[in-house]
C-alpha cells in the first residue's frame, strides 16, 4: 500500500481524499493543517489530522505527501520545505514562475534524496501533456488550448473584491466559433477576444450602483477589459441554489500538415463536473509514479514530461500491453 | 543527426520519408525494399534505395531504423531480425498477438544489445496512451474507442475478394448517438452494432450478379455480419475520384466519477487525412526516443507506454517547461 499525506484540507484536500478511496494500492495515512486539528472533520475513518507543524513527525509513515495549498503563497514555501523530507507532488499553476518553483524544488529532493512532481493536474498537466504529444508528431502545426466552460476561482475573486459586491460567480466560455475554425486545420490567429467570454453572476448589497459595477468589472484590466464580458445580477439565493458547482473543462487542438499538404487534427478534451476532484484524480495517479520511482532510487524533481506513462497505472507492463495496446 | 533507415516503401514508408523531412534532428540515410531497387523512385535527393539483402552491411550507419512492412507476415519476421543489429520501430497492430511480438523483439534487442520500440502509431499509438491516461485517472470509469470516419484496408480487402468484385473501398463509420451516450456519461453497454456502421463502395465486373454480392458483403462474418452495412455499385471512375484518399481517425473516450458522484468525460479524438501519414509522423516522433534511449546505453524493446513524453520532443526539459508545461 502507497501511505498518502494530504497536507492542506480544502476542496483540493478533499478531492485526494476522495481519489485514494478510488485506488486500491493506496491509503490515507494523515491529514496536516494550518487550522485547528479538531475543527475538522474529514471522510476517512481512523485517519488523524494533525497541525501542519507536526508533519516532520511523520518522516517515515508516510510514502508520498501531496501538498494541496494555493500556487500564490502557499506551494512556493511549502514545496521545497518538504521536499527534503518526503516524496511529494503539488498543483503549482503559476506557468509564468514554474522554471524557478522547479529549481527550488529539485535541490530540496535532491539534498534529501527524495522524488518530487510538480505542476500535477489537468492545466498544467494533462494539457500540457497533449501539447507535447501533439507538437512533437506534427510538428509543422501548432496547438491551442481553450478552456471552459467553467468557473475560474481568480476571477470570482477579483469581481468580490469589488466596492458594493457581496459574492460573484465568473464562468470562462470558449467562442465556438474559434473552436470551428482551429477544428478545420486553417491554423487561425485569435485574439484573447476571439477565443473566449466571460460571464459573470454577481450579487451585490442593496442600494449598489449595478451600472457603475459593471462598468468596473467589463474594464478591469488584465481580467475582463479585453474580453466580451456578460454581468448578470442574481439574488443570493439563485447564486447558491444554480451556481454552487466547480465545472471546468476546456480543448487541446492541435492542426498540423503532413505530406503534400494532407491535414490531421488532435483534439482533447475535458468535461469536469468538479474542477478540484478532477485534479485531485490526476495527483493520486502521480503519486503512484512517484512512489514507483522513490523505489528505483531515483531522486530530484519531476514533472508529468518525464513521466513515461505506465507508471501511472496499477496494471503491470505485461497486463497493459495486453489489455491496453 | 539522428540517422533513419527505412525498410519497406509503401505508404507508410513513404510517409516516414515525409516525417523526416519535418524533424530538423533527422536526416533519411536509406531505403531498403524487396522490390528491384531501380524500380523505385524515392522524394529524398541523395538517399539511395537498396535491397533488404543488404541491409546488415549499414549496421554502423544507421541510428534508427523504421520498420514500415505488414503486421500480417512482415514484421513478426522482420521485426525480430533486425532488432539485434539495430534500434528499430514497428507499427505492429495485430493487438491480440502484441505480448508474443514484444517478447520476440525484446530478446532480440538484449542479444544486440540496442533499443526496440513496438506497435507504434495511433490504434496501437496514441489511442492507446489515452486509454492508460484516462483510466490511470479516473479508475472508477470506463474507456469506449470508436473508429472513424475512415477507410479500413482490411474489411475493403475482404470485399475486392468475393468474386465478380473489381474493386471496393469500405468506411468504418462511428454511430453518433453512440458518442452522445458514452460523452453523457452513462458508461453504456454497446454491442458492435450500436457503435459502427459499415459503408462500402464497390466496382463490380460487367453482369456480375449485385444482389449475390451485396448479400455476400453483407453476411460475412467477422468482417460485417454484425454490422449495419450499406452497398454503394460505382464505377471504376467515380472510386478513383471519388475514394481514393487514405481518411482515418476515431475517439478514445473514458468517463468516470468520483467524490459524491461528480461526472467527468475525457475525450481524444483524431480527424486524420492520410492514416499512413499520420502513423508515421507518430513513428517519427518516437524515433527520437528510441535513438535517445539507445544514447543512455538502455536496451531491450519499449511500446509508447514506456517512453516518458519529453524523449518525444526536440525541445530541452528546460525549455518544455517554460514553454508547454
Amino acid at each position: 500500500m502507497i501511505r498518502i499525506g494530504i497536507i492542506g484540507y480544502g476542496n483540493l484536500g478533499k478531492g485526494v481524499e476522495y481519489a485514494v478511496g478510488k485506488n486500491p494500492d493506496m491509503e490515507l495515512r494523515a491529514v496536516f493543517t494550518r487550522r485547528a486539528p479538531d475543527s475538522l472533520k474529514i471522510m476517512t475513518e481512523g485517519v488523524g489530522v494533525y497541525p501542519i507543524s507536526s508533519v516532520k513527525d511523520f518522516k517515515d509513515k508516510i510514502d508520498v505527501m501531496i501538498l494541496c495549498g494555493g500556487s500564490a503563497t502557499d506551494l512556493p514555501v511549502q514545496t521545497p520545505e518538504f521536499a527534503e523530507s518526503f516524496n511529494v507532488i503539488d498543483s503549482f499553476d503559476t506557468h509564468a514562475k514554474i522554471p524557478e518553483h522547479f529549481a527550488n524544488v529539485d535541490a530540496a529532493s535532491k539534498r534529501g534524496g527524495k522524488v518530487s512532481l510538480i505542476s500535477c493536474g489537468w492545466d498544467p498537466g494533462m494539457f500540457s501533456l497533449n501539447r507535447l504529444y501533439a507538437s512533437a508528431i506534427l510538428p509543422d502545426g501548432e496547438s491551442y488550448t481553450f478552456w471552459g466552460k467553467g468557473v475560474s476561482q481568480g476571477h470570482s475573486d477579483a469581481i468580490r473584491r469589488i466596492d458594493g459586491v457581496l459574492d460573484a460567480k465568473q464562468y470562462t466560455i470558449p467562442v465556438e466559433e474559434a473552436l470551428e475554425r482551429v477544428r478545420s486545420g486553417e491554423n487561425p490567429e485569435l485574439s484573447t477576444r476571439e477565443k473566449h467570454t466571460r460571464e459573470c453572476f454577481v450579487v451585490i448589497k442593496e442600494g449598489a450602483d449595478k451600472a457603475k459595477i459593471e462598468h468596473e468589472i467589463k474594464t478591469m484590466p488584465n481580467y475582463f477589459a479585453d474580453y466580451d464580458t456578460t454581468v448578470h445580477f442574481i439574488s443570493k439565493e439563485e447564486l447558491d441554489r444554480d451556481h454552487s458547482g466547480i465545472p471546468h473543462g476546456g480543448f487541446v487542438i492541435h492542426a498540423g500538415k503532413t505530406g503534400e499538404g494532407s491535414k490531421h487534427v488532435i483534439e482533447y478534451r475535458l468535461k469536469l463536473d468538479s474542477n478540484p476532484e478532477f485534479t485531485a484524480s490526476v495527483i493520486a495517479a502521480y503519486a503512484r509514479a512517484v512512489y514507483r520511482l522513490a523505489l528505483e532510487g531515483q531522486t530530484g524533481c519531476r514533472t508529468v514530461f518525464d513521466i513515461a506513462p505506465a507508471y501511472l497505472s496499477v496494471k503491470s507492463p505485461e497486463e497493459l500491453r495486453k489489455t491496453m495496446l
